[in-house]
């Protein structure tokens, strides 16, 4: 009786896994299914146009034989501004275009839940747009997983602003990939002693790194993890580029033609770094990358820093992520969130996470024996079980017109 | 438009600051406000029965001044199930009358957020009564301070499970005072050369423990902490003292008539757990006071435990808790949780944080401008913008009564 529609675009790694949580999530829930309307890839989907929910038994056979072509942001939009349940947007890519459609999809009171970080890490002008259509509509924009997968850190940021605490920093090891590199060249239980180069090439044969592992080291993904978190703490940030973000590319390379190239040229640099480690080890101290920001001096950076050995930093293991938040209630010592802060099972738990919560609001119980739906605009059917009955709205002139029809339940 | 009423019950440390959280908020957010429409105090009470919103203006000497008698449970109940508005019980008490009354309040829809840990953390049979009356009745009932303050605890232990993960192993330490204790008696940074008896005086002095130091010496706190984790994590648990629980009081002071009594007589026992301290150090480790929950083998326990120098237990600050989720999708390294987890402040942000997740479920805007509004059992005003108009559901027979009230909004 309480349900909510899905639109799923993105079935790869994260989206796959997504859509099996689901599919187990609607077992464990048989009353409170997530109803999956339409899954897409790049170019075909699986639609229901009649908005029946699509089956998850066998997904990907039949996401592999659709014909069906895949409908663009707009074209989407306007599709699901018909849904007659709520209905959330999970858009499991990370493509620039989606991110560019947000306004639209949330102009039409369509909910998003995403891992997708482009929406609120790129221009400015993009993310006030998005919350200003959001406010506007009562959309709900839920991104836990773009920052840390899983692990509690923008509802926990949120939390605070939210009561009235004031950040005053944020500090912490973003990536996965590169949190594992560093663990491994620089490790508290130290002294270090595997070359840099040596350790970047480990990781990608591990499948710790992109196919190019200069997408990890150019410490991007980090910057823009960091410029969601510092708009969230109420700083405005024009971009992830307008803030110091040191990139681990020797200049020399920047222009290799290929990941293997690049890889091929990294020994020649790794004694440069290695001075690094070897001044932080005589202090006791290991090195780091790491996000940092500052809200009253409003400074933001992602750059290598060295941490005491007693430092939470220092112990991280594997390529977990950490995030510390210091503020006026966690003065002393910060707030700590800390676990694997990638990976496809994690990143799928959050943004599914963040589904239940938007239904959770979206849909509420008035009193006992009352369940309301709005089917479509002006057409709402208030439910008192048995009984559903409905009225008609007209939104326009907010008069009610006079005919009540009654339904079974 | 959109309002909950809320009833606060315990206006102490932590409810004075929650008050005071809660007047911040509705000045940060003038047309969401959280209504406050009674506070009580043991005795008496300042109680709104119209419902209008009470001025936090100056709220302690209004509630110094009150002669009203405060209302038993059974009597808050009542009134507040004729609330207009959803309502949300505020329990910031320890009181387990209060945990007592909850299946009452439940039964009504009232809405709890809490830091009292008895509801959760005392017989099984109340736990069970408590959930099933809300399940049957739609009241929400939150409780994420009532372990590790305002750390996501409750929350992130709750998205786990709801996204089916799959908790195997909970350890961590709960207790801020113990924490204190053994972070003093057993540095990182050792050896500890501190009398455990010197370090339990300078702690009671410094504030960190109850009037009586045997009231957190004695691992109960951590037990009911315990209870509450294992619960939600799917294990039935009959009572906090249905497992075992280390307590850190000699059997030959159990008896001593008073907190001073007990500090005299600790000396004579520092040398025994000295010994745990110098064993443990010889392996380069620390005693830490942790519980720990063990799925699969059903097993529950509060006790001492010795951790590598490199363990994030090691190296915990202050006073602060951590806490260590080991489930299937994190199951190479833990998802950690880390923090101050008490003091009023803090304990008081995670009330505030619960009321604000129950207010964005119990009211929802149904599509741009229709806002929805239960008066009562009934009685359902509906606005669309601007005009509110009144629909009366006989909730009896189901069948809507013809009459339908045009309103002013």
């Amino acid at each position: 009786m309480s349900k909510v529609n899905l639109a799923i675009v993105g079935a790869g790694l994260v989206g796959g896994d997504f859509i099996d949580q689901v599919a187990s999530y609607n077992t464990r829930n048989p009353s409170t299914p997530l109803n999956v309307i339409s899954i897409s890839k790049s170019r075909t989907a699986l639609l229901s146009q009649d908005f029946a929910p699509i089956s998850l038994t066998n997904w990907r056979d039949a996401l592999a034989s659709a014909t069906t072509a895949a409908p663009s942001p707009a074209e989407l939009a306007q599709w699901l501004s018909t849904s007659p349940l709520p209905v959330i947007l999970v858009d499991n890519t990370s493509s620039p275009d989606m991110a560019d459609a947000y306004p639209l999809f949330a102009s039409k009171k369509i909910h998003i839940a995403t891992p997708n970080k482009k929406a609120f890490s790129s221009s400015n002008e993009l993310f006030q747009k998005i919350q200003a259509a959001a406010k506007e509509s009562g959309a709900l924009i839920y991104h836990e997983a773009s920052v840390g997968a899983g692990l509690p850190v923008i509802s926990t940021l949120n939390d605070l602003v939210a009561t009235g605490d004031r950040v005053t920093k944020i500090e912490g090891i973003f990536s996965g990939t590169l949190s594992y590199i560093f663990n491994e060249w620089s490790p508290s239980a130290g002294p270090g002693t595997a070359a840099f180069s040596d350790v970047v090439r480990v990781a990608k044969e591990k499948g710790y790194t992109e196919p190019d592992p200069r997408d990890d080291l150019n410490g991007l993904d980090v910057a823009r993890k960091l410029t969601i978190l510092a708009r969230l703490s109420g700083l405005e940030i024009e971009s992830p580029t307008s803030f110091p973000v040191h990139s681990l590319i020797p200049s020399a390379l920047e222009s290799a033609t290929s990941g293997d190239e690049f890889l091929a040229g990294l020994p020649a640099h790794d004694s440069e770094i290695a001075q690094l480690r070897t001044d932080a080890e005589s202090k006791g101290q290991v090195i780091r990358f790491v996000g940092s920001i500052d809200v009253a001096s409003k400074s933001v950076a992602v750059k290598l820093a060295a941490f005491e050995k007693s430092h939470p930093f220092a112990s991280l293991k594997g390529s977990d992520n950490i995030i510390s938040f210091y503020t006026e209630r966690y003065g002393a010592s910060p707030l700590i969130v800390q676990g694997a802060g990638a990976g496809a099972a994690v990143t799928a738990m959050g943004v599914l996470a963040d589904c239940l919560k938007i239904a959770g609001r979206v849909l509420s119980t008035l009193h006992p024996n009352t369940h309301l739906e709005v089917l479509n605009p002006g057409c709402v059917y208030v439910t008192v079980h048995p009984v559903r009955f409905a009225d008609t709205l007209d939104t326009n002139s907010g008069l009610k017109r006079p005919s009540s029809r009654l339904c079974t339940a």
